[in-house]
């Protein structure tokens, strides 16, 4: 069940992790979004596995190893990204 | 057979792509690795399909659908991207 707050990941288990795909109009976009994130992460010292092309980008956040739930620093990274999300682009998959 | 020009990139089939893995020392070198090839992707208008976690960063060029061989200028965006690896980044796996 997504919590609420991270509403617009999924999260999966084996290994316990919050996952989301967000889609760009074009590749300035997708570039704008990822130095927001790049810089989130110098930031926070959280570092989500992201794979993107052009106009995509998937993030994951993994629990630490052994955690039974996300951390709350984690949660609060992933909203921080929807917000980063919600400013930088235009159309929402 | 890897051809010489792109040594660091591994050739694969179905679909016809190049492979690269790049590690680095830290965060801040995937970050400056991270800038310089976008801003290639850009001025070249090639994207790679790219994953990246802290320290490694994962590279795939794909070729056009229905070619035979890897096109002269995304073998030549690979060149780059291994001239930049080499200067951006300390340790070679």
């Amino acid at each position: 069940m997504p919590d609420s707050d991270t509403a617009g990941w999924r999260r999966r288990e084996r290994p316990l992790r919050l996952e989301r795909r967000l889609e760009f109009a074009d590749y300035e976009q997708t570039r704008v979004f990822l130095e927001h994130s790049e810089s989130l992460s110098e930031k926070t010292a959280i570092y989500p596995n992201m794979s993107f092309g052009r106009t995509y980008v998937n993030l994951t956040l993994f629990a630490d190893e052994g955690e039974q739930d996300i951390a709350p620093a984690v949660r609060a990274f992933a909203e921080r990204v929807d917000a980063l999300a919600g400013a930088d682009r235009v159309s929402v998959p």
